[in-house]
């Protein structure tokens, strides 16, 4: 690919946003343009995100959707929270420009359900089944062809990364448990008293158990993963590090199946996935091993002991900010473009 | 009540260990005579367990059972690991003293179940059955009488706390999904690769996921409690703070129950158990609130959206070194002992 | 002491004051009267500083030094914000209560220097002269019969117990330099960009060096000790823990000091102060020795190499919140009510 | 620069290991050959940092240095601890291969000096001379046509550059005072009292106060770079994060000096030191700034309240295992062998 995508973000003051430019001022085939904001309006990106020091040159730019095509952009990052990025978008889809959207306003096709979970009224219900959900190891072939993609949410793609081999086989039927700790970037750059560190940092609670605004989306992607009358019972939980999600699954599965076929299958879903790693039987994920990474580490257990439907475990641990964020932007972008999938996101994480 | 309650600990060198010397030196009815250990022989306790200084006489001795019961205690806690408990408890009962034991060996009323668990061969399982668990909550009765404890595990205190109501109701019926993060003050005093701090701090896992030690016990608990055909499936977890346990519950409820219902049914329950809160609906539990006390909190949801069974989540919080440990021993021999259940444990923890 | 001492607090949401009431409750010779607060007005105490639960009878309120005092008080603790505390101790004054300020507003008797530091004009600099510092360690004889006490600020009270036992010496000369980390409580409850989890869990900063607000009342207080011509030269520095303030001091020392004279110095000066622990030559403090406590930590080293004076390091640990703001200040209401100085101040910390 | 520099690795698995595999395996002109160790033999680098998944072909193996050098390789690290250095790097001398060592063993001239702070005997003093110590902002020159480089310490590197601009300026005279944090992963990878994580979360404490084995080594630099009758008083502390150092440094400035000619002597030397970003006046080194990075930050701060000698604060902020170990020691390789000096370390670090 001779010619460099030329994309500019919108919402660039955001932890998600931070980890987006990073990406794409060392990514070989992009060129940033411009960093728009309607916070921090010109200040240079490294004031806000001070792992840039002084060495970058974008100001942050408080732009319209005109202004930012303007610059001939073929893509636009939208990393807007919910509600905000329903009114940006149609102006984006008139423009012509192709759009990754980081929010949760266009994955759920059930605009009802996302008017419920999002306690708000979608303004542009009318586009959102022109965008494809961007997750890779499930969509590879629509993504290729998309131009908008509605870019996962963070806890959902952990939890589908854990399941997907079980839909496609079949095994995904019913009630799926899924309990996630996450850290506290998952709150974003905005103090508060749940990320106010005297508390925090010795501090583990459970939030929005079983009515999180992420599990009809969960729903939605098992179902279309093969699972059969899917209901997701959701626990998130606040932990104190920094980047990742840890999800626990726990599901019901046939009797006859054994720990050794489910991992075969398990390896055999992801042999193309090159940014999804199953680990041995009796290992499981670290938040460690994949924090700073667009890595996904897989594990999985069957219980053995009782006759009857089996428990299974899967767990799977992601970075919030990357492979549940910016990362899996860049991926689907990647494949947007005709681009090897894992270009700019097979850095090492650090150690220790 | 005018006399003492004369005891002794065997195994004084864990953070178990350090909680409950404390609490009972500033207990008003107990006289702590003797602390006996293998490790440290011949320091004071306040070298090893530092919040002490210089502050408590007590030297860290190695003694026999005869040696501790020669002194004239009233009661011995063993504060020892698994499968060193089964070889000292017998001679404390010969002897017969009281017992406190904060081990697995006495909790398991299935010899083969315990073997199979903690792989190794139980050499006392025949005074297994002469121990009463001592969960207050469950068995208030029983423990009044007992002369033999088997202080439960930190997990399935948690767990047991967050499911008891239901048992009592005839609600706790067959697959019961339990996931927990606990500080890593549950590795005890060892470092170890688990506990090493630049890792540790930013980092999260699972272990032991559908296998751990304490999945028989809890199955035991709930069984005790009322439930029926009960399978626990538990994924316990590894969390960057020191303290505390966080267990989520989900089962599966008939479909005429309301959230409501459920909340009185806990509350109810728990109307004469002065260690418990139960939060009002809406409210979850968090480790800061309850950690280095004896209290629990518990917080519960129902999903009602679906038809069918409804999803139901118990979570609850406690302290793993006070009620998962020390503090559920103190408990536990304040009721043997004829004294009011909360002396010595009713301190408010620390804030922030 | 038959009667218990009526005190009310006003300024009852900081953290300082969630430790003081704690500590109130629980002492032997008090009863705590009133909480006063503009904040949270309304709502129990627990619901606040949440380790209380729903077990006090406090209910925040917003009432007027009269209203106060109407309690037939015997003391007021302000636990207010510098600026505040000169606005409402006047009124206290008139209405004759006792009154320890938690405030740096009438610490500094140069009220030229406070208002630099402080950045405000005091407006009433002409009751400064009747408060005593209170310091117990150093003032023991004017606090017993102080009717006002300006309470030491934290890395202050740290930097006098380092170094008091050098001033009566006639050892304290000159330029006196103080680094010192302190933990995130210091920055009290509000939730700020300091304080946000995901940066501050893994950062270190130190921040207004040489020009911190406590510089001046570190040198008045040198000074008092015995001091001459004494600069401090202060960086404080931000940790990634809750509580806590390690004070490392270096000064020069005439040629001919030994470490064991120096050690012998300060074993001798906190002879008779219980809650001061000079530790052994060769052990140096730790912030988990004396958290959640009013105890401090101080050890000494002497370098011994070269001729000419020679440098000496005395470090010290104190617990922000207790011995650097509420638990001296029952240590000072003590000492002016006639009981026992470590009355309610005596308790273990926690390990871990 | 046509041709790779083929490098190897004595000494796989400590932490810095981690950090210059990952550099070196990313550098665009070094192809690692080999990876030596004594521990995890036979194990691929994955397995022990987890950071590379499987996703390395290296394997540590028990090599001498005769198979290493065998490879004809161009260049050895030596990413060995002080006092196994001395005993490997005469065998790479007489082999005639490049050295970079990492530990103390070659850094410090004065061998009584080096035997005294280390307690052991060199075995190789007379080697000492010939290696060249790899600060590059002080000795750019001699690196540029070394052989052999002893690569600075972590806490002297900060250090040093917290204070060359002085010793340039002729403004760096007698005692220095230094007193600075670090990480955890300071401590190595083997699992210790001091780094277990219940009590190292919230702990800090210094140790070897006036007497760690850096002093001498800075003391040598300090006086390299200019300064006069150097004493070096040293305190190091250990803070509960994982990676970084903040350095502060207290030393005396004549009278006459202001601030703005201080921050221009920092900008002057510094304009041609590509990894050192002197901080605008008012602004102070945070360690997540340039954590994960080879950047370090520097400010300053001059009282300028008083007659006299003025107090001037510098303050810097490096990673321990990056700028303070393996990242120097691939800058010091860049201007070995004539590559741009910040080849593979200009990287941006992480946010949050």
């Amino acid at each position: 690919m001779s010619k460099k995508i030329r994309a500019s973000i919108m919402g660039g003051t955001g932890y998600a946003a931070a980890e987006l430019i990073k990406r794409l001022v060392n990514h070989p085939n992009v060129e940033l343009v411009k960093v728009a904001s309607i916070d921090h309006v010109g200040k240079n990106v490294g004031e806000v995100h001070r792992n840039f020091g002084n060495r970058l040159k974008y100001t942050l730019e408080n732009l319209t959707p005109e202004q930012l095509v303007a610059d001939k952009i073929d893509l636009i990052f939208l990393a807007l929270p919910h509600k905000v990025s329903y009114q940006m978008a149609p102006r984006f889809i008139e423009l012509g420009v192709k759009i990754i959207d980081f929010s949760g306003d266009y994955r759920i096709q059930d605009v009802a359900k996302y008017n419920k979970y999002y306690k708000t009224e979608h303004s542009n219900p009318e586009n959102i089944k022109s965008f494809v959900y961007g997750l890779p190891e499930l969509n590879r072939d629509k993504i290729i062809t998309a131009t908008r993609i509605a870019n996962p949410g963070c806890f959902p793609t952990g939890t589908a990364l854990a399941t997907l081999p079980l839909g496609k086989a079949g095994l995904l039927n019913g009630k799926v448990r899924v309990v996630a700790p996450t850290g506290s970037s998952g709150s974003g750059v905005a103090p508060s008293e749940g990320t106010h560190h005297p508390i925090r940092f010795r501090n583990m609670k459970s939030y929005k158990p079983l009515s999180h605004q992420h599990q009809p989306e969960m729903e939605q992607t098992l179902t279309a993963a093969g699972g059969t009358d899917i209901s997701v019972d959701f626990i998130p939980m606040s932990a104190p590090f920094g980047r990742g999600i840890l999800v626990n699954v726990i599901v019901d599965l046939p009797s006859h199946v054994t720990e050794e076929q489910m991992h075969k299958l398990y390896t055999d879903y992801y042999k193309n996935s090159p940014m999804v790693r199953v680990l041995p039987l009796g290992q499981y994920p670290e938040i460690v091993a994949i924090a700073e990474t667009n890595y996904v580490d897989v594990g999985i257990s069957l219980r053995d002991e009782r006759s009857g439907t089996k428990s299974f475990a899967a767990i799977s641990a992601i970075d919030n900010l990357v492979r549940g964020a910016s990362g899996q932007a860049i991926q689907n972008m990647n494949l947007m473009f005709g681009l090897e999938e894992t270009t700019g996101l097979n850095d090492f994480g650090i150690w220790p």
